[in-house]
């Protein structure tokens, strides 16, 4: 295995997490569009579990020392601001 | 930050990775003790949220190159296995 520095694995995790925080977004905003009800028992249900993927992803990476609990935090918190403002906006449609 | 080699860190992904697989089995286990129903919805629910969690760690440890491919489906494998081994023990008692 190559050396390479933490530093250059922690980029790279910061990266993955950012990515797959926007493919959440993606998901929904998807549904939102297609089956247009918030409200959807399912439409919870997947999102819940997704959250929970991405905030796995995030604990592990912070128990690997490759990012900061604390950018953890804010990325998890910015995905939910992110997803609150689309449900608002899809009620109000 | 230090300058680690990829292979203390792959090291170390590969034990958060065993102990999150243990505490799911013991969950599980604890779950199966206090309610003897795996048939129970709410049982089969919080299994596929945890399978859910540990897959998606696995699958980022092979983004980031600390674990190999095969080794993140046998331990995921290996897990159903105990599991399955369970759920039967305990529909046979």
């Amino acid at each position: 295995m190559s050396v390479e520095t933490l530093s250059g694995q922690s980029e790279k995790a910061y990266a993955l997490l950012r990515e797959d925080a926007q493919k959440i977004l993606k998901l929904i905003e998807v549904q939102m569009a297609n089956l247009t009800m918030p409200q959807c028992p399912l439409y919870e249900e997947v999102l819940d579990t997704q959250m929970f993927g991405l905030s796995r992803e995030i604990d592990f990476a912070i128990r690997l020392n490759l990012i900061q609990e604390e950018d953890g935090k804010e990325l998890l918190g910015q995905l939910e601001r992110q997803l609150s403002a689309l449900h608002d906006a899809s009620i109000k449609k």
